[in-house]
């Protein structure tokens, strides 16, 4: 009964449409990095608008075993249908349902840290729709994509946490696959400073469009796109289009090691990260306990992990990842953090989880010290396990961006 | 818009059905506490069978602040409309959605700690009410209450969780106000050893039928009846029913400190534990982090905390004390604990909450040293601060049950 992934792999060409002039060659070099709030307007009113399927999460424990009885690749996204779901879910343990989707988690997160966000995205006018769209929006973000009234229902993640605190996702996209450039307000994309997207869109063909045709609108506002790979096997399935993507599209690429890699066909992270290196603005690539390492140009910037004490559950860690990475304090040391947010790092107070979680630190997204945090060192070929360990000075982050979305 | 317990409080008698003459009198005496296993059929196919409301739980942090400019008494439990169910939920930040109801989590705690539970409990059919439903036969508890087709939503609990720990709840019965007594497999009451009822039953006219038609087949069949309390509030609507139903229908009570001093009326937690010894075989009385008291006939056990580190949710405390308190290992010492569960007490790894926590020990339900744990002291009027403190000497729990249900 198992979803090993069965969404078919189109190999067409993504059809981007026209895009203006500065974004258009690639790979892009280290000297067109501009200055902080160089070209952007500063009468756009959202800091982060993204696009992504609206899920509710169903977060259930379960043990190694039950990965493998079922051919499930631990720490990636399945595709299931609804049968397989059902099917799935009557084998498994109590679960917690909470409001979910990888852009959604990050949007959510934004707005937790004080940005302005808004999230597009489609539910089912049901009781599952119902919770995400209020979860959303009591976080303080917009969220004003029309509630489809017939079709399928609200998307559901069956996400199977191991005791190692990994989480394996079957995900069922139900109304989330609907979206469509109908249900996007295209006068919101230019309000925002950065347009955020999760890969897993390239699921759904409909979707895509939404993707590409506020992407367009976007960049020709003069804008950035900031795009998160969001899965390996999601990577693989549409790896020709991710690459024209990142390399004509992107200013912001979101990666964990297994993605880059994936997107690469790279032996090693070190080769992937070689790969990646100018081909957009700014490349992220998150690495679980060992930090994540940002590229941009000629640079390279380490980022250590932030150790909370023993791990629960990673469910959306990359997705506040991505969050702390755009709207973190170091975009403007002199802005205290949000109410809620702890003054400085520590260990936190433990708390509820879900997007309810303004308190408990999620590695990315209250990251206190970015300036401490931020170690640049050469990343070569190979540079050996202490490769990016090395600090060498401390690195201003502000001059890696176009606009101050900053980690 | 607060929703201060608007349930109106019926002051007729609770009209219970003729009784076998065993559970007749009341206040009962010491000496009728029988030996264990003296009566109970040995081939009862149910450890517990559990009536209650069927709710999911929407777990929402919150501040003290909104507590008090909502005019909600923190701790207590207060019924409110659909209409003021969204009001409220419309001004919450973002829920974790978990199956709940007090009767439920006990028979979830029930079935997760190896027992044999069954659970009796009206959903509607809806998203909700099917995540009830796989909840609670995902642990292992039967549940086969149909689901209705018409009428109001499943129940909702909007539970305001605040920095403390304590819970603050409001509830929309929906659903589960439509259980009455056709609802009931009367068949299946007599399979089980211990009928597990919740007070907040008494706010459906309905439902406390069901529950009186429950337990004059309970009592007639030589089973136990145990009731939960609930919340003070709904002891003071229903003062006058519980006082009879205690008297004279219930084997097993469970009360926190507000609900027995409620139901009393006293003027401490000791002048109540004094005015209940006696009118019931057993009354297993909670006091947050004092523990809990146990009082048999003459008999006053002491049941030290169990301390888990920083407390984080204090939802579904009490009923996974009563599911210990049923279910627990000391009702056969040498019947090794159920998988999952630690072999003896120590500072457990941080999980999911909700009831995907088998590995979480909850206070109640994994408390692996019963017999160290339980003290014995003399609980007189007004014992002092150090009254409930003092071990006299080690108790063998066993011999307080009738049946093999134990601390």
């Amino acid at each position: 009964m198992v979803p090993s992934a069965p969404c078919s792999a189109p190999s067409q060409q993504a059809g981007f449409p026209p895009q203006p002039p500065p974004h258009a060659t690639a790979p892009k070099s280290a000297a067109s990095v501009p200055a902080p709030n160089s070209q952007l307007p500063t009468d756009r009113s959202l800091d982060v608008v993204g696009i992504g399927n609206a899920i509710v999460d169903v977060l259930i424990q379960t043990e190694d075993r039950f990965l493998e009885d079922h051919g499930l690749s631990k720490g990636t996204m399945a595709l299931i249908d609804e049968t397989t779901a059902q099917a799935l879910y009557a084998t498994l343990g109590p679960g917690l349902e909470t409001s979910g989707g990888s852009a959604a988690n990050t949007l959510a997160g934004i707005a937790q840290l004080g940005g302005k966000a808004a999230f597009i995205g489609r539910v089912r006018d049901d009781q599952l729709g119902t919770i995400f769209a209020h979860d959303i929006r009591s976080v303080g973000a917009r969220f004003d994509t029309p509630a489809a009234a017939t079709g399928p229902s609200t998307a559901r993640c069956l996400i199977l946490v191991t005791p190692d605190a990994q989480r394996t996702m079957c995900t069922y996209l139900g109304a989330s696959v609907g979206l469509d450039p109908g249900d996007l307000d295209l006068n919101l994309v230019p309000q925002a400073k950065v347009l955020y997207l999760e890969g897993y869109l390239w699921d759904s063909e409909a979707a895509k469009q939404a993707f590409l045709a506020a992407a367009a609108a976007m960049r020709a506002s003069g804008g950035q796109v900031a795009l998160s790979l969001s899965d390996a096997f999601c990577v693989d399935r549409h790896r020709d289009s991710f690459l024209e993507l990142v390399d004509g599209h992107v200013d912001i690429l979101f990666a964990n090691e297994m993605e880059i890699t994936s997107l690469y066909k790279a032996d090693s992270f070190e080769d992937a990260a070689h790969q990646v290196r100018g081909r957009c603005q700014v490349a992220a690539l998150t690495r679980s306990e060992q930090g994540s390492v940002v590229l941009s140009g000629d640079q390279t910037l380490l980022i250590e992990p932030f150790r909370l004490g023993p791990l629960v559950d990673t469910t959306g860690a990359g997705d506040l990842y991505a969050a702390g990475f755009l709207q973190g304090p170091g975009r403007d040391p002199a802005r205290p953090p949000p109410p809620g947010l702890p003054s400085r790092p520590g260990r936190p107070t433990p708390r509820l989880t879900g997007w309810g979680l303004c308190r408990t630190a999620p590695s990315g997204a209250v990251r206190h010290r970015p300036p401490q945090g931020l170690k640049q060192g050469p990343l070569g070929q190979n540079p050996g396990p202490q490769g990016f360990r090395r600090p060498i000075q401390q690195q201003q982050p502000q001059a890696l961006f176009r606009g101050d979305a900053m980690p």
